[in-house]
């Protein structure tokens, strides 16, 4: 690993000409590469900054690109990651979480039960393996400090928990979660029932302690849960288009309690300030019921209640604020975010690659999360 | 100012004696210093790390102390200060800002009119010399770039504003945009008429164009100035102390409508969760009441009109947040804050000391402003 090999150049183009974006030039310097393939990962996602600064702190000859795929070129980028030699491994975000699975030659036992896979690990035989760092970081994040205090003090065997919304990361959270809680119990709510009770059905296979409920149950389970955790994407920053193509801002609203935000108006550039404009008022009737119904569901919940929202921009969700007003300890989605790249960085698509240059595995695993955590 | 003098160590133990804090021994290690002089500003005033960051990146050997007085002290701690040689100057924050003005011997002319000095000089000769830099910070901070790009793109000559609060700091901004936007008008909104009135009479009297209204016309003000600011409390973080003696949190409020929250219980530790949850069980139906009016405002609000909110804890307060949901600009408090400091710091404090250390005044000034942004 120690001489520079021309090739990489050309491996990087073959991989550029199937992007919807293009790399700087100075990323073919380098020997090793990870990357992160999601729809404009490019546009939004942490995990270039949190790599690169590892790989800088290691003194590694390695850098991690984002990878903007566009769905018909996902198999031609997947062939030519398998075939670099170069090729760590590489991160997966929306929306190929799912989609990406029949392309792999192998998925651990656990991604495949959850169903979506977060993280791909290059073998030296060039198979590509996938993993689910999700629900780990979760975990971690939860019980254990990685960027601050943990929400729980200690062992959450036997608490339970209302587990709400059902997209990919609640997925995953819901099976480590299962896991943890038995014999305790895992609600969970989402708009969509047929969405909740694939998930419970999907847990209680494995684990039997799962109850898929409707969003009008969030009000009476929240008065008897120890935790509440919001997977949904409402408080969520940013435009997001729904299954049925209506473009909306879920920001305003809190997971507590049921959302229907207007569209965004047809016709207008979406993130201009107009349609900001013309969307809020329309939605003002009903961003105002959810946040009525919130913090009456957050002022009764009990005072041992931990709110945790996996959502991290903004810092501090509706749901979050409202449970915080009231008086109960809430954590963001940063020391999952973070807990779940050190998984994947040491654990997955760095393995062997720490492992030949020398590092100790628990010596390494600190510095990464310091990095990570000093980035963010 | 090459030599190390021990005397510091003696004049500093006679400010410690007067002080509710104290310091720790390697700030006798320094020949010059400079504090802030507060309730307990060692607790939360950010001022502390700003300049000692200036400080130790111009190499001067001086560094700036939290000064915690309790009201008696506060003509104590004022006599040692002048009688130390040592002393560059001081910073004023509450309750002092008025307070301080009968102790100082000379007062500039704006400072005076404002009625509140935030800012303390101390000459060659032990003159204490009071200045405010709430307004100049704020009025650079609105035009110019300081940490980011300004909430107003060209003048603001002409512009009518609405101003929210009557306090210290609103008061010192009154003053500064009167002078700014005439001939437009500069509406005062405070919860008590009487301190409004006060605030518009002393401005009239420079420079007639304010006019002091009741809250119930926040609403329809709003709709039709290009620039709401916030200068009351609403919307920050933290305990406040009324002037009645109640102790409220304000926090979930936007200063758009009127807000009555119930009192901390008595007899709860006001920072306890239990007094937090308390108090938000029996203040609910106001926040409720007060943000649906804030909501309806900020969505009738013309579109160019911008909204400033002299508030930085937390980041984005409920008035920043409605207004940005409804596609206004918005800016808190960070630049203002930062921008006074700098004048401080530059122009006022440190002026003689720079020219003596040798710093060129334009270049000594970037330096400062960059260093402390950084340190934010």
């Amino acid at each position: 690993m120690s001489t520079r090999n021309p090739s990489i150049g050309l491996e990087l183009a073959r991989l550029e000409s199937h992007l919807a974006n293009t790399f700087s030039p100075d990323v073919r310097a380098y020997q090793r590469f990870a990357g992160i393939i999601g729809d404009r990962p490019s546009q939004y996602a942490k995990s270039p900054s949190l790599w690169n600064a590892a790989f800088t702190a290691l003194g590694l000859n390695a850098m991690f690109l984002p990878l903007d795929v566009d769905q018909p070129k996902l198999p031609d980028v997947v062939r030519v990651l398998r075939a670099s030699e170069r090729l760590l491994g590489f991160s997966v975000t929306v929306p190929y979480k799912v989609s990406i699975l029949p392309l792999l030659d192998e998925v651990e036992e656990k991604a495949s039960r959850i169903g979506a896979v977060n993280t791909v690990a290059r073998m030296a035989d060039g198979r590509l393996v996938g993993y689910n760092t999700d629900g780990s970081g979760f975990l971690a994040s939860l019980t254990a400090p990685v960027v601050d205090r943990p929400l729980c003090d200690g062992s959450i065997a036997g608490m339970d928990v209302l587990l709400i919304g059902a997209g990919g990361a609640a997925r995953a959270v819901a099976f480590f979660l299962a896991d943890q809680i038995a014999p305790g119990r895992l609600f969970l709510a989402n708009r969509t029932d047929a969405a909740g009770q694939d998930v419970a059905r999907a847990v209680n296979a494995a684990y039997g302690n799962a109850i898929a409920v409707g969003e009008e149950q969030i009000g009476e389970l929240a008065g008897r849960v120890g935790l509440i955790v919001n997977g949904s994407t409402k408080g969520q920053a940013g435009l997001r288009r729904l299954a049925d193509e209506r473009v909306v801002m879920l920001e305003p609203y809190s997971a507590l309690a049921p959302a229907t935000p207007a569209p965004v108006p047809a016709g207008l550039d979406p993130a201009s300030d107009e349609a900001r404009r013309r969307w809020f008022e329309a939605s003002r009737p009903d961003i105002e019921q959810n946040n009525r119904r919130s913090l009456e569901i957050a002022a009764h919940a009990p005072a041992a209640t931990a709110a945790y929202d996996l959502v991290y921009a903004p810092t501090e969700t509706v749901f979050l604020r409202h449970l915080r007003y009231s008086g109960h300890r809430t954590a963001n989605g940063k020391g999952m975010n973070i807990a779940q790249a050190v998984d994947a960085f040491c654990d997955r698509v760095c393995a062997e690659y720490l492992r030949d240059s020398g590092f100790e595995a628990t010596a390494v695993r600190r510095r990464v999360t310091e990095e990570m955590s000093r980035v963010w």
